[in-house]
């Protein structure tokens, strides 16, 4: 992440890999107020064993493009709704609209939970436990939607599809 | 693809695969219009063997989160300004704004060629060839940059960075 | 709804229709979470007797307008400003700018009340009943203007309208 | 519709009505040259036999919120991007932002034909022969899609969902 | 104004009239809920004396547009911004983007005291003692500038422009 | 006008105004590039015996607030959509946003037709004559929309509205 | 600045001209209040010695363009976020999109601490000491990182970039 | 600049530099395909004897800040309209919103003439000619308004401004 302040938005990123067993690291790269760290970060990345980043930023968030440009892992961008942010418009066209050649897979505004589960998606490629977990998790997703609609008896439509 | 209208758009994608070597298939499956089509398509996607899905729509652009929803391989969303769109606003929202638990990987707007480097990125994890293209790839247009600058010689400043 | 989340901004909906008497159910249907109760509820919706479907949810907003692509019932869209949307731009076009061949009605964003209303209009094309409970309805969002008009006696200018 | 410069956008309506065997009548009422005139046509409209309203207009577009401050009819908005606007968002937010107790169902930018479906999916409701055409119109869009993707065989995916 | 819940935003109006000396009402009249009180209010304007009429609604704000159309008399228009307002956006296009032929003088978002200074400025154009007010007004703010400059010594530059 | 390349945008104004047969001069005044010029065009105004001034500008449009803290005289201001223009809503926000105590009566996007027709309105408050005239123009409009619906004969519903 | 109500927003850029020990004045300039002020600032802003101006205003900022357009000195605009702004859109747009001729240096909302550094930056050319204390500053904000980075350690990843 | 593509919008503040005397250098800079390149570029700035860097580029342009993360030379950016820009606000705000610590002053879209004069009355600061070129280029866009002013007689006020 940019900056320590984005913590507590980036933290879902860091228990949401824990819940699927997918060791990480969390650290903070800034791309402007540490360039050179950004630099050796995203060049040995690949060497010191990562194989997904994620990185988010708010504001004119370099940080995802810039280590995006450094490396040949995949890197998801989280934009973060920074304070004097416009809106979050910001973080987010300044991550989504990187220029072709340098991808970054960019979610949604402070969503740095579905960037980890976007990197464990990633990483269940190649390990079909993990993928299970996945499947798993998303079932409990779908179980949770089930009990709400069961608790949820308003209207007492006859012919009710949750009767 | 949502639409055969896409196409154009969505080429750059398998043509970046193909100079890669990537085995993959393009083909038209539309949540609005063949909602079972998309349904199946992302169920079986695995099991065909599949590894990553690049989806990419327009407008109201439902495409890549619904297919999201469906499976547990990574998917990443292209977000196409079609027409009639308000600047493209509609489908990058549309892709990217994704709830949690449901991730997509958005890339910039018409940029598939992008969606189909990041897939590669992602299958060079456990594909050391694969990233090693990749790594020609970038240097190739680090290469491009170098002989512009090379061509480009405007100011005659005496003491330029390109001497 | 997508999500018991939106429950605060989608009962009005629920609310006015008791108000006129129109029967109904308020359940939940997660396009993201659970696909495949959003396909069996709104496959079976017409044969359950359903006659309108107002379809509420926020962020990347898949539920009104996937519902719409698996039934010939009318569909209204409500947009919900959730946590973390882009100002409730995510929601509102990613329910309104539905493609071609799959409209939804969309309301302003929370607008549940008036989903719930334009769904009593619908239904009052073939119930002459309650299309007069809507015009009184209509009378008293008139009579409520008079009253408040009638209290705010404001600039005592000499040849007032409601004098 | 609110200027008969509307009239390409707003064709399609009635082109897909007629497709539909539905009757109807597409004339001009501009709610800002022709106050009197709008008045006239919502207040009639009910007791001319009329059931569902489509009122397209651009700019500042007030012809279908005020229409469905007269009638107890639905009404359905279609924005139209005139000359000048502001990319559309003018007539998007001005026809959809609508009060509570004056609902304006709306549809997609210049969306004419969506209108036009939907108005059409409202009327199959008390219409079982109008409800089995919308039925058929869905399925003829699905077969056209399972066509394209018939045709478009790009890739040569070993393990193709379309083989 | 076109909801007594605007009346905190719009009150600055008539406190500024009420400064200079002008005759001013201040009522309430909705544009959707009473759609013939408004015509009545419009048509009646001229005759009853009023010269200038300040129109302010938020959301879908039609009332500014539509008094227009029904009156020579000038009209400014306030733009509200309501609750579920999308940041003020709706009611600032809504009322701003008037088509050719019918104008409204749009002020800034809730600035209801600056259409006040507007009407003032209007009616001055025949009243030499309030163009007088309005210069002593203009004065005012200017001395009052003056006097936070004076009163601000910050940064003790030695040549400071204030010294 | 900020810049004779406006002229094409701004000249609608003068014609209307020739059309009403109100008096009016049309020149150029840049605000950042003619700011003497500027300043004494606004303090001489009055005394030149102008009434009204409308003013036009592009991108960063600042001519129109800086006249009106020049003068008591009401200032019209006309967004203009410039090249590099970020799509018209640099000079709208520029011309709209005025802070309290200095207004501008803000008409739609390159609508300087419609500030012609307010200023004319504003002169008809003290102009009997002109007003007779505006009232005529507005029957125009109406009439022409009612020819154009005579005209318009589509839908042939068996009920129609303009039969 | 524009008004002293933004002096808790511009202050920042004060503080940070102190602590590189650059001389300065603050005051307030209005240009809609005090535009004679304004004209006498900005044209006797060079031979009092200034040598940046930095101008902040909010809404429709028109200060930083127009002391531009008076002096031959580099002004540097800070866009305020205002009480009834549009998101802040307001202020960055008409301190941003100056015409050709008139240039403005614009920095983030909100961000006065960042236009002092600019100045600070500019007054550096001609001063190595100066140039020192900014590398030095840029060095500080590089070390905090480091710290911070030093005392985060979350996920225990074995192979971490850290350890 | 970020790319040779950007030629066409950046030549003009080399055409500028060129004419108020000011030596300069242009080159290709990538912040995404040539990284390294760039920070040499930045680095060496300094010692090269460069004053003031302008960096434009387009979509989510990082090289502006990336830039000034790494010199302490004032750094001012030019916003690139590149294709498939979302309307151009990707490249004005991941410009603009630099975080506090690492200014870029920004000009306005496309704006690179803007950025020249920019460089040059900073320049100017340290060299008397030159700010009396500036001077005199303001002087001479003032007599063109001036000339075009006298040119453009419409109207015929008698008592014109310009007579």
């Amino acid at each position: 992440m940019g900056s320590d302040s984005d913590l507590t938005i980036m933290k879902p990123a860091a228990d949401i890999l824990q819940f699927f067993g997918v060791e990480y690291e969390l650290t903070v790269v800034s791309a402007h107020r540490t360039p050179e760290r950004m630099f050796d970060y995203a060049k040995t990345a690949k060497d010191r064993g990562l194989k997904v980043i994620i990185a988010g930023a708010g504001g004119a968030a370099h940080l995802p493009g810039m280590v995006a440009s450094l490396t040949s892992l995949p890197v998801l961008g989280v934009p973060v709704k920074s304070t004097n942010s416009i809106d979050g418009w910001d973080s987010v066209l300044s991550i989504l609209q990187m220029p072709n050649g340098v991808p970054v897979g960019t979610v949604a505004l402070n969503a740095s939970k579905n960037a980890g589960i976007l990197a464990a998606k990633i990483l269940s490629i190649a390990n079909e436990g993990l993928a299970e977990k996945i499947k798993a998790y998303m079932e409990d997703l779908k179980k949770e939607v089930h009990e709400k609609a069961d608790h949820l008896r308003i209207g007492g439509y006859p012919n009710s599809f949750d009767k």
